[in-house]
């Protein structure tokens, strides 16, 4: 499988949806495969929060693959033999796209809370800018988990005609109380942490020992990418270390597991750019724009494919169970399943074996 | 209703389960209505996290009465004309009983991060210490939600043939690492703030400005209290203010609500209280101490009282039903219900009216 790497440079202006311009911006992302010549073998994935368009395959010297490396590849689900697969950084993230902390043009200094406000559908927008400046005008499939499903069902609502074929996992229609709350955790953590100097930190203050803010509220990130059934699983009550008294002294393994994924988190992910995207999840709101949810779902033109996870804590099933009943009364082609998983919300990036043959016959349904 | 608040002051020494001696260790604690001759209608009722012996009725000049006022007084579920209530603050919280702040004897220093972990069991054995001290042999019964509730049925299993009857809700028989995940929020959030100073904040520091590690760690105690219903009923994506553009820079209401609530909380509770008290939950464990949580739940004699709420997001309904069934396995006097809420663990302090006449019945079953 062949990886490309590039960064495509933007010169005119992005407006966004809350009336600012983003001018000039950049976009980093990553290809996958070989565009085929009638251009029609393109395949858009989107990444979640803390995710970045490295989605498959290894990078030199790399022992960690990509995110989606199980999904995608050759002769994978999303087969890279067939496919032409893009992946960009979400404006707003910290991996290579404008964010918070690119130079604020004509200056050379960071935007920080200058940046503006971004939205999905400002990511949408962004990654359809790309697309069209490398000549691509259909998209076979867009295909996201959570924050990438949101992106790819804003997409079929915003450019209905754009793509043929949309396939979100562990995702809703607009995020609920229950994840603003959990995102709360998040942002008062880092906007609290001396540390984070109201966003005027240097660029390497973290290299070493991340933001504790934004470690703290990834811990809260993470119990709602897990379940009461899969913690139990995983660490039940056991316990890391103890001084000899049974259970009384020891730090659990939950609470080892929390404290070794949030602390490396926070040496690689910009915290500006964690409290501008967990806002682009908080404002996330199909309706938006379209006077109700009933208006937005009837735009759409693409085939809609939905899959929720049984366990997910964070976008019930429920939730995308209301997208699907909503596209049944309108008459739209869509197909909606739920997958019997106790792993929780990050079961997407986990159990792809759950449904990989699903996504591959969702992609091969496509004319 | 007669309310009396008195602090009980014990030199001799208290055994904890870590094998550390607390020495001498106060006591306050609070009490309605009055003993009868028999001394056979006192009604012990444990506290939660954050409560304290103030469970009922109004201070003079207060607009707040205590944390289960709506249960307990003349005429109400639990009849203060008819039973003599004892309500207790727990050893290591800070409302008055000896707690991580108190002097550390013989110096007039506070133990700080000295004081001895305390467990659910420790808890009990000095409520039970007070009760011998005022002459109280027998216990008509024991109630409590949350932590409240593992202390009821940790005295059941430790002390078998002191109360006839025990009433336990919203709580499980030993914490599940999705609940210790919650609670590593806080760990963490209050571990980290400078201002917490590794526990040598002086006592006053927290009296204008509450530790923010403090009260992060209870935004996220409130998502677990709450649910993702109650959350949708009470502030779905209602925002609080805008700048005129339609939910894109509000603050969402459910935001509000963490800021208002854990702020205040971040005041009036002691953040080193805070971290030993979690620690009591997180090691609960019924079966600790007995081989097997059968060999626990054989011991006990009283009549158990089980009361779970089906949208409880801490302590699970089937936390419960467990203990249930294994009640049901050994034979004992036990009931269970399972209430129809979908307000979340807090529905044991806010939805009274859809428990309060099944508690007034257990009460009047023991003879």
């Amino acid at each position: 499988m062949k990886i490309t790497t590039k960064t495509a440079h933007f010169t005119s202006p992005l407006y966004l949806e809350s009336g600012r311009i983003l001018e000039p911006y950049d976009i980093k992302y990553e290809t996958y495969g070989e565009l085929n010549e009638k251009k029609d073998n393109v395949i858009l994935v989107c990444h979640a929060l803390s995710g970045s368009h490295h989605a498959a395959g290894f990078y030199e010297g790399d022992k960690k693959a990509g995110w989606w490396d199980a999904l995608i590849g050759d002769g994978k689900a999303i087969d890279t033999k067939k496919y032409f697969v893009i992946c960009t950084n979400t404006i707003g993230s910290c991996f290579g796209s404008t964010g918070p902390m690119s130079p604020q043009y004509p200056s050379e200094e960071p935007y920080r809370l200058q940046f503006p406000v971004i939205t999905i559908k400002d990511m949408v927008k962004a990654q359809k800018q790309l697309l069209s400046s490398l000549g691509i005008h259909t998209l076979h499939t867009i295909i996201g988990g959570s924050m990438g499903g949101m992106q790819a069902l804003q997409f079929a609502i915003e450019y209905p005609h754009f793509a043929k074929n949309i396939i979100a996992l562990a995702t809703t229609y607009a995020t609920r109380p229950w994840a603003i709350a959990f995102n709360k955790v998040a942002m008062e953590a880092i906007r609290r942490d001396p540390r984070f100097k109201n966003g005027n930190y240097a660029p390497d203050d973290f290299k070493e020992h991340g933001l504790d803010g934004l470690a703290i509220g990834r811990i809260a990130g993470h119990i709602s990418y897990l379940s009461p059934a899969s913690m139990e699983k995983k660490f039940g009550r056991a316990y890391v270390e103890t001084d000899g008294l049974f259970e009384l002294f020891g730090r659990y393994e939950v609470e080892r597991y929390m404290e070794y994924n949030t602390n490396n988190f926070a040496k690689i992910f910009d915290p500006l750019s964690y409290l501008y995207i967990i806002k682009a999840i908080n404002t996330y709101n199909l309706a938006r724009g379209h006077g109700s949810l009933y208006d937005a779902i009837n735009r759409i033109e693409a085939t809609i494919n939905l899959i929720s996870f049984k366990g997910d804590m964070l976008f019930f099933p429920q939730e995308m169970e209301h997208i699907a009943k909503m596209l049944k009364r309108v008459n739209k082609k869509y197909s909606y399943h739920e997958i019997d998983s106790d792993y929780g919300h990050d079961a997407f990036l986990v159990e792809i074996e759950k449904f990989d043959f699903l996504i591959k016959e969702m992609l091969e349904a496509v004319e």
